[in-house]
């Protein structure tokens, strides 16, 4: 999880996501620092009057719209209106995402969403995606996986955990391999390729999924409709 | 999982598949009925003497192994040489299978083989693929997948278990969803489209992973190279 | 899961229960077909007005739920004023539970719950409990918990599944093994001794949980305060 | 985890304990840093013509076997005769674990053995147990978990992660409340309450379970049978 951006800039981006949500919606509620200021800018308008059901996309987020006092659904009961979720890395409309290794519910629930909605700040912005992709794996198949995305001329990582033995192991019980590949030159087909691997639960790219990226600053936001 | 194909056509199948084991080699051990007679086949040539290490494709294939005598390992451990497996229905050289929701292991170990080898009695094959394609699915993805299936021409239907209250559960933890397609024209198009939606673990079609059909009989066996 | 009682008799019990319903209350949703008519029945009473929130016991009873129309939460959002639930056996005030698999969350919602009312049919009732035992364990302890429990007196039994190969796998992913222990002179020192196995991630004796047993029949329910 | 001993005081209790494995004998591997060093010796003795199957605690300590060319088992497959594994806290002959999450298989194979020798190095040592005890809960019963807990004089928390947004999950997919009690005075009680609460999968109090306790230092190894 890159950490560079300001908290300012966070905030910016994440309340004017915040702002688009009305009446009646159903809201994705995304994972990390910056869609945290969107979730308690959301909880602000709920305090008000503002009338909207959370769908989270983590353990995490779902702790912290409690805390908001955001009413909160499962993605069985009901469709999602409107997405707001950050990102490790933007390029275009494209994303890497994945480093709280949360990207597998957070892509099940973005993806369906009318509308998603990027909030980052100017670190996350690049040119071209060259962020490592997470990869959620079966256990069983994090060796023949990190042979394939070699093929595929990544570098694979099996993350570690800080405060356990042994890896990182997701919500859903599985494995995350950080895979560099330098700059991806041609997202969609990488994604593509990452999607077909037996063992592969979910990749952190994010090809066509977002419609819109807020990026905040010290001094407002920019937003890019996609 | 189909059961309509006589044990002696499944026998005659498995059997001569077994007979391509060679000293030396790892071999991936299928899931079902018919791979269970290859299995039990490789048991016995390992009572005569034969060298191979056997990697399991599910916890009914584990056991199956350790009763035949034959030595196991993970498949963090090894490469796996000859992979021998079943299929609920055959069309040319692909496959569905899933129907003992041991697909996604299944493909793991089938797909890293370096040749794989179907075995099938005459009852699962088909000019055109039709059988329903299970998709095993995380439990937060079973609605929006079941959405995503149903706009892609598919009818979904989660499999309820019988020996427990409440959906089938796999051995890693997830849902299952049989998807009728009725004649699946394009398998590999299917594929590609399945393979992408969020939260779809693995779904059951495998295209251009086998390289050889035993189709076994009361007569004999007919090999189809691929 | 004993099927021998009438549905009438099942119904008596689940909808006598049903009624001790108030507003304001949380109620613990059981599992299997006792249990289904108490929800159906709070369903009815929630469209006639009553306000209340439901909390799950398994994927089954959140289903019958929804459709029921009861306002759900999760068990970390609430704490539950009321449980109604089913058993496979009752003795005096102790139960066997997990012919369903979900003895786990069952036990955690029925336990935390100020009130538990067991609804049975008489065919559920015994002097002494004798119904095998349902464990659920940790994949890799299958072997040592059934040696433990060979020790202990008793015959464990791992249940296969009908509709995958290989086991049943429960809710939260592990196993379960059925153990026949014949009479069980004391519950509670058998509860105490698989309570404290290695791999044991709960056993189905219900022993002092319980606050009251309904049991339906025929012509009424009788109602047993414990 | 506590951290603070010397890696010489670890060695020197690692190393004590890998001297008595003998050809022959299932060796259950435990996890953690002075563990480590058991599990390298014994792989230097295995290079050496000793004949011994391992049992791995863990993923970390299956990884180091392998590097250490220990050939491996799973534990259906075989009895362990001899277990080595680390702890947090060891007073008398009863031990805390769980610092690395993996106390739940540690204590399946560790307490399968018909031998279990606990290595550790001086600052592990107590007086009384005060370490907090990590109890590994399924996710769904972390907040009535909680609640018992503080019912028992407990001050539960629930680890959070590192390198993933929101908590620690474990190898088996569940969460860590590390419970704080101060001093245990009844190691034996605490456990034996620990053990029935509903949803906790296993808790990190190893109490009768040591047969021998080796303490590395500086200068030698002092070891306590039990």
């Amino acid at each position: 999880m890159k950490q560079g951006g300001s908290d300012a800039a966070k905030r910016a981006a994440g309340e004017a996501a915040a702002e688009t949500a009305e009446d009646g919606m159903v809201i994705g509620l995304g994972t990390g620092s910056t869609a945290a200021h969107a979730i308690r800018a959301i909880g602000r308008q709920v305090d008000a009057g503002l009338d909207v059901v959370g769908v989270p996309t983590s353990f995490q987020s779902r702790e912290l719209a409690r805390t908001a006092g955001i009413p909160l659904a499962d993605l069985d009961e009901v469709t999602v209106d409107l997405a707001i979720d950050g990102a490790d890395e933007v390029a275009g409309g494209d994303l890497v995402k994945g480093g709280g290794a949360a990207h597998a519910r957070e892509k099940i629930v973005d993806a369906s969403a009318d509308r998603f909605l990027v909030v980052a700040d100017p670190t996350k912005m690049a040119e071209t995606l060259s962020y490592p992709v997470p990869l959620e794996v079966l256990p069983a198949a994090r060796t023949t996986v990190a042979e394939s995305v070699r093929e595929l001329g990544g570098d694979p990582d099996l993350r570690r955990a800080e405060r356990k033995d042994g890896p990182v192991v997701t919500d859903n019980g599985n494995l995350v391999l950080d895979c560099a590949f330098g700059e991806i030159a041609d997202p969609a087909a990488l994604a593509a390729d990452l999607a077909t691997l037996p063992g592969v639960v979910e990749h952190g790219l994010f090809v066509d999924v977002a419609d819109a990226v807020y990026v905040g600053s010290e001094d407002g936001v920019t937003v890019r409709e996609l």
